[in-house]
């Protein structure tokens, strides 16, 4: 069984991000059910028509996402009834099931919603807890279904459920891959690794980002997620989508150790992706983002002596910053980042990219020192991954 | 002169978003080329090299996105290659050009990245800055073009210039499309205002995200922009991507002022979001993350009773918060965000999304209450925006 989306919307071909398509060919992935081609289609009748028609010949499953609503570039409904061979029609049931949510609203004018229950006949309604336009579904032949949801994402999100319980009996019961996130790795080096451990012909796919590498591979036969797990020990930090943030944050929680931070030029980035995850307030308690060497002197208590000799970017204004976030803020740990984010302001001895990684744990401090590639946005990332990866290693290395 | 654009790519048909496919139908867009079609394909030399011979008889221009890496599901060289009738050869003055930075990044075993200036012939090069994949272009025929960005949305930024400077020529020599940038309306409300001030039938699309609305509209004839000015007043805040942070930016600079950050439910985003720019440090001397109540009277100085009585999401910390940045790092301007980001944490008087944010001008501060609806990076990236607009329209009322 086999899967294809269909997206309409002029504003999508004109610069949009699409954030429909990756809920649902991630639905379908955790399904086992393979997308074999997404189409993104302006506002226009006949495209859909011939789209829909072409798409029913490669895939089983046929999705079209949005265009269900009642203003004039909303087309769907009536290129479905088409292609079904019937009519819209009002559908009283299902305006007698919005209607009280309308009236909850507070809305005078309810003949204004009307519109939104005109559907297509010959398709089942999936109802749409959050939206006025309700998914549609047609079994067009047995075990071949044409579905259609509606396009803001969150009415995309709130339909899915109802989706997966009517084709619950030709979806699989079970995610067929893993991801795997690594980090410490470059694109060229994981492949060597796969080479060496999983069989020829395995389908998997790679994302590499500054969060590292991302591997999905098949569940089954097992052994492939066991040899990976073995090959990459400790570089294999999370799976499922446990972010380093996260992992960092379980193995603080798990010690019930507290962190602070002082940035220089991540500027705040390791701050923010650390309370991007809900409860992190448990073990942040602060960062000090110190971007002037004054505020590096006055809030972090950095030797002045030290920034004039060795300068902002050197290994012990990295450890002077760590040790002084983990004073301020009195904390078990300390992390920091000092370093030339460009596109200026880089030298032969200090060029663009220089990276200092300070931790400091329990009174012993460590620098790291790294030269990151890339514009300015790039080199705050990786500093941000990489250093959450160096306490990550850290914390494993102390007893719980 | 129309654009058809194809992604390649598995992981796209399984969940992950595609960012590229925006930043190619955008920068069409603005350069008066629609957009006709966009299809996304897994990795697959034959239904790859199908929809390039298919696409050529629908676009002059046909953009293949991602597959240009060296991996072995990287297909796009091979089938570039084989639709023009050529072969993949080893390009040395290529290859010369990213060794530099091969060598700068420090890798020892440089021959494993020979692959990446393995080319088909036939094709132009469009360097790129930022990754070992070169942007591909052949004139197929006079006027029609096939042209292949690298994946990683990062690269396809890098390239685009390249690409807009060798398709000078049939791109039109004026940009036909501005983007204005607006804070402060609803999606509804802009609609409002567009249907007062641009004649019927304009074509026009909005993005709304937390950074705002986006609205581009044609720049003949002058009067739509002129107009669209006039009626949005300073709720335009840029145009052509100035972004918020840049505008604050260049108003703290003209007025030869520093500024201090004091953070709560933002965690540091309102720093990053700040040192994104270039430059920043001219301005920016550092933002006080203070997530615990005794982080905030510990480098802040709030007031301990006042956290007390109050809470530390209220309109009297927001207040001290700002005014304690100022005074510890030493500048002019101090702004502050506290709140509750959520998903717990929330009470009935103090939901989560209430967001106090505290600006502190040279001795006279002010506070602004906000709701946000939405999950917690919503209420962070909304938070953080609102912030730097209330800056923006504090430091438009300033003398310089």
């Amino acid at each position: 069984m086999k899967a294809l989306v269909i997206s309409t919307g002029s504003e999508l071909l004109r610069g949009l991000v699409n954030e429909d398509v990756p809920l649902v060919t991630g639905f379908f992935f955790r399904y086992g059910v393979p997308t074999i081609k997404e189409v993104t289609l302006p506002d226009d009748a006949d495209a859909l028509r011939a789209e829909i028609q072409q798409a029913q010949e490669l895939a089983e499953i046929v999705v079209v996402l949005g265009g269900l609503g009642p203003t004039h570039d909303d087309l769907t409904r009536q290129v479905l009834a088409e292609v079904a061979g019937t009519r819209l029609r009002f559908h009283e049931a299902y305006y007698q099931k919005i209607l009280p949510r309308l009236q909850r609203a507070g809305f005078d004018n309810l003949d204004l919603f009307r519109e939104f229950a005109v559907l297509p006949e010959g398709y089942e309604v999936l109802y749409n807890p959050v939206g006025l336009a309700p998914g549609l579904l047609r079994e067009t032949a047995p075990g071949r279904y044409l579905v259609a949801l509606p396009g803001p994402p969150r009415e995309v999100r709130a339909v899915l459920p109802a989706l997966h319980e009517r084709l619950q009996a030709v979806l699989g019961k079970q995610p067929r891959y893993r991801t795997l996130h690594v980090f410490g790795y470059t694109e060229p080096e994981i492949l060597q690794v796969l080479r060496q451990v999983i069989p020829e012909g395995t389908d998997y796919s790679i994302i590499a980002n500054a969060s590292g590498i991302h591997l999905t591979v098949p569940v089954e036969p097992p052994e492939i997620v066991e040899r990976l797990r073995e090959a990459l020990g400790t570089d294999l930090y999370g799976e499922e989508g446990e972010s380093l943030a996260y992992v960092v944050g379980r193995l603080l929680r798990r010690r019930g150790w507290t962190l602070a931070v002082a940035e220089s030029c991540t500027g705040g980035l390791v701050a923010s992706t650390l309370t991007d995850l809900h409860g992190s307030s448990d073990y942040l308690v602060g960062s000090l983002v110190t971007y002037s060497n004054e505020a590096k002197v006055r809030i972090l208590g950095v030797d002045q002596a030290v920034l004039l000799t060795e300068g902002a970017v050197s290994e012990p204004v990295a450890a002077q910053m760590a040790e002084g976030a983990r004073r301020q803020l009195g904390t078990d740990v300390g992390i920091s980042t000092t370093g030339i984010a460009g596109p200026t302001g880089g030298t032969p001895r200090k060029p663009v990219g220089l990276v200092y990684l300070g931790i400091s744990v329990r009174g012993h401090t460590e620098v790291h020192r790294h030269l990151f590639s890339g514009d300015r946005l790039r080199v705050k990332a990786r500093s941000t991954f990489t250093l959450l990866d160096h306490l990550r290693r850290r914390l494993l290395e102390s007893p719980t």
